[in-house]
């Protein structure tokens, strides 16, 4: 289904240059527009968002973003222009020449003849403020347009470059995509935290249920693509997952996107690894290359320095160590864990956070755990269970 | 989360010819292996389950398949080799040199040095047969299976493959691809087929919510991409949608994959067909290249001359009708509908399928239906809603 919206209100603003050629304007994106590198008079119609408006003297310069990219278009035009409808939050489509600019700050910019404002908006009634950064606490508030910012806008555009990424890299290694079942009867990883589904008819009532058996909201399409693994020697999906637990952590939502993959004929745990690791690289690499932009504001606005730490882990293999490694290093440790690392006991986020930390900040895989710490699915080594506690 | 398996039961049997080379032997897919133009004793290995076998004199002749396609790569062996494990099923290892077919059928085949059974399969105990035809219904009993079968195969991959290519299409076409969510307060086309999540230990009690709100699987992310079409001109969608009708037609399924996509700034209804065209066609023409003998199988065996009406589709451009007009064809029609077309009334699947086979097999937009047949986020035409029976 596709749908198409065109933001009502629209009205011409009179034109005060004449484009020198008469063919018809193309659209382009802003992030292409850009990107032009000796830009010389072209014809172009951009269309977007008011990002900044500034008067000076006889001329008037707006900004206009269109999601494409971080970075926004720098609009000039001339001041005789009736600017009252030409205000932050305010659609427009612009015509004119793409010629480059005089400023540094910028290769190109549109010498507009032409705006046209789609949609108004008013200033004072608009949530997010011109040249306010909005902390992300107050812009939850507005989830309908908090996407017209900075943070937000950047990390979709993130989110989307990093699925694609994903996609490709699965299909570029030859792995067949299957779309696991969201509805299933399987729970996987243990009971009391499915949600549990029924039309909304019956859902309070005593009716029997819409499937013959009780349907739940996939926790993992592991067991689904096992199956399609005696078909199919490399297979992943890439699906929403759910849990019903209720907490307000950062690693709980009730809902989110995970990656799974199954691989047939693997001849030893490194060789699963090295595609983890490989996976994790090249959509890291995928994202900085092509959002760069995107990348810089999180490193200085949202996660202080992380662009660094993306760059030392693309130089560096990933680590390996195995449980009991871990529970020596967290015992060791100078610092005070809430919970006292103790073998046999499952790792926690802040031993997990202490080993990247005490490995150099490079993902560790940890291998060889107790077999009573894993699920039924999880294959034993071949040396069988380690029960004993080790000194 | 990625997993591994390596089904068990490993049995090395005798290796006959030693590779003339000693290095050590490349992993290849089927796939790959039967692309190799001028096969020259390249030492590999091929892993996946085996789809026949035939003795004949001295030599052993082995397909086997891994899911790559729907080609299978034919095993040439001493027959001296232990062969009682090389069942129909088994899943194998096999390690070789790659050389020119002597038959006409195949390129290239591996002529074997070393075959290991990794897992056995006794054909008695084994639901799919050897050569047969199992009917669809008859594969229904064995979901963990009927991925070994070709035509539930083939069709793996094809969908695999126009998951990939519809991806592909609104990235090269700069569109952000976002994650509509599936658990919504929304509801979209109206309410009564609606599934409503709980914890499964809530689902039947008197508890409150485990939302402040009562929660659904989404129908549609349309509501939630036209908030995205507020930032960004061009997003998309293609996630899980859910129905709670308890129907058992071939068009309803409680849970079935939707692409939705939301252009901002469009100027007309023709901008938007022409999008939707070139995804159809893209996505097509995507599949008939990579993989054309699962499109084959399907053409012959399946849904007979798909491949020729895919093809004229590609030929051809889309046609465009009016409402109105698509109701006098069909009151013009020969033939008997079960529903009597009538202006004002829904079109049926049945008036549908006729009005494709009107206009030539050809995809058809039918457009400017009558407002009250549509949903209230449909965009009005200009002149306004047109509610009178036309004569």
């Amino acid at each position: 289904m596709l749908g198409a919206r065109r933001l009502l209100g629209a009205l011409r603003l009179c034109s005060s240059v004449s484009c020198p050629r008469p063919r018809a304007s193309a659209k382009m994106r802003v992030r292409d527009a850009l990107r032009v590198q000796d830009a010389s008079g072209e014809c172009v119609t951009v269309q977007g968002w008011i990002r900044s408006v500034r008067s000076q003297k006889e001329v008037l310069f707006l900004h206009v973003n269109d999601g494409s990219s971080l970075e926004s278009l720098q609009i000039v035009a001339d001041s005789s222009l009736d600017s009252r409808e030409l205000t932050f939050g305010s659609s427009v489509q612009v015509q004119g020449q793409l010629v480059k600019s005089q400023s540094k700050r910028q290769n190109v910019e549109l010498k507009a003849e032409k705006i046209e404002v789609i949609g108004d908006c008013e200033a004072k009634a608009f949530p997010i403020k011109y040249k306010e950064r909005h902390p992300l606490e107050y812009l939850r508030q507005y989830p309908h347009l908090r996407c017209r910012t900075n943070a937000l806008g950047s990390i979709l555009r993130v989110r989307s470059e990093a699925t694609a990424a994903i996609h490709s890299y699965f299909k570029d290694n030859g792995f067949v995509h299957i779309h696991t079942p969201v509805l299933t009867s399987n729970d996987c990883e243990g009971a009391g935290e499915l949600f549990q589904v029924e039309p909304s008819s019956k859902i309070k009532g005593p009716e029997e249920s819409f499937f013959d058996v009780p349907a739940f909201l996939t926790v993992s399409g592991q067991l689904h693509l096992e199956v399609m693994s005696g078909a199919f020697t490399q297979v992943f999906t890439f699906g929403p997952t759910f849990r019903a637990e209720n907490s307000q952590s950062r690693r709980h939502l009730a809902e989110f996107y995970m990656v799974e993959a199954e691989i047939s004929f693997v001849e030893s745990l490194q060789d699963l690894m090295q595609v983890m690791e490989e996976l994790f690289k090249a959509t890291t690499e995928m994202v900085l290359s092509h959002c760069p932009e995107d990348v810089e504001l999180c490193h200085q606005f949202i996660a202080a320095g992380q662009k660094g730490r993306l760059e030392h882990m693309l130089k560096n293999n990933f680590l390996i160590i195995s449980y009991t490694e871990a529970i020596e290093i967290l015992k060791q440790a100078s610092q005070n864990f809430a919970f006292t690392p103790k073998w046999g006991v499952d790792l926690q986020t802040e031993h997990e956070k202490y080993l990247v930390r005490h490995c150099g900040n490079i993902p560790v895989f940890v291998i060889n755990y107790p077999s009573e710490l894993k699920p039924f699915y999880m294959r034993e080594n071949e040396d069988g269970p380690q029960n004993t506690e080790v000194a």
